[in-house]
């Protein structure tokens, strides 16, 4: 089982928008040369923050991207459906109903016992990424911040901050 | 975030030798066919069983596989990491210390606090994989049983099934 790296990119990607005040936006460029990634491959994951209605897409030349919800309304949960995808990890192919000599349909009417361990695993996995939002995260890293990592995030968009009408 | 097929295989799989008697072994061809799947990719499950200790396998013609523990002493958690890897699905590739003006090193000894809130998760999911036994499972297919699927499966183990000395 493996997450793309993705994930980690998008998390925090949103976690910087979030530092941004109401009017401003950075681009794709911006934040991935911030994290040292590949632009294409954020970009990527950018429309998918946006097409899950996470990030706010301004366009135009002088245009970015930005929080379409405060970051108390943002969970780790909603970036990782957004980038990979909703469905569970666990893809029951119903192997129960193949091989030689087939069971009558009747005994299929309940999900596999094997199936439904599964996605219960998976359902408190999500719960527990539910209970994170972009606004823990960043107090979180406020307390364990004597200035250096502001500091380094503000210099940062002094040069590539856009404003932007909201 | 995906689970290869094999996992359902895997499990399935070792459901069916936990019906065998002390002395029975199964071959991977039996058990592919009475699944319905690849015969050469379930093998390769089916090592990587043995390779955790999972699995014991019989060499020679009349050889095959049989449980390695007793049925309650195996959980879905030892075969999700058996066939998919000990690794967790969040790799932190620590793009927090990327980037221009790279912060002191100071600033990277406690863990991130993202990965540490995605790690968190899937500590409760591997929590929750190890509450189920594969007894479990044989116990949840027995309360739902009019014995069509006990009969389906002795059928089949009366021609598939290798004795052996144990």
């Amino acid at each position: 089982m493996k997450l793309g790296d993705g994930v980690e990119q998008a998390i925090h990607s949103m976690t910087m928008l979030a530092t941004l005040p109401e009017d401003g936006v950075l681009s794709a460029a911006a934040l991935a040369e911030f994290h040292g990634v590949s632009p294409s491959y954020l970009l990527k994951h950018l429309q998918a923050l946006s097409s899950a209605g996470l990030v706010d897409t301004v366009p135009g030349p002088k245009g970015g991207y930005r929080l379409a919800r405060k970051p108390e309304a943002i969970t780790l949960l909603d970036i990782v459906l957004a980038v990979e995808g909703p469905q569970p990890a666990f893809r029951c192919r119903e192997i129960r109903q193949r091989g030689p000599d087939p069971l009558p349909q009747r005994y299929f009417e309940k999900p596999c016992g094997i199936a439904a361990a599964m996605l219960a695993a998976e359902r408190v996995y999500r719960a527990e990424l539910k209970k994170t939002s972009i606004a823990d995260l960043i107090s979180d890293l406020k307390a364990n911040d004597d200035g250096g990592i502001a500091a380094r995030g503000c210099a940062f968009l002094e040069i590539h901050e856009r404003k932007t009408a909201r």
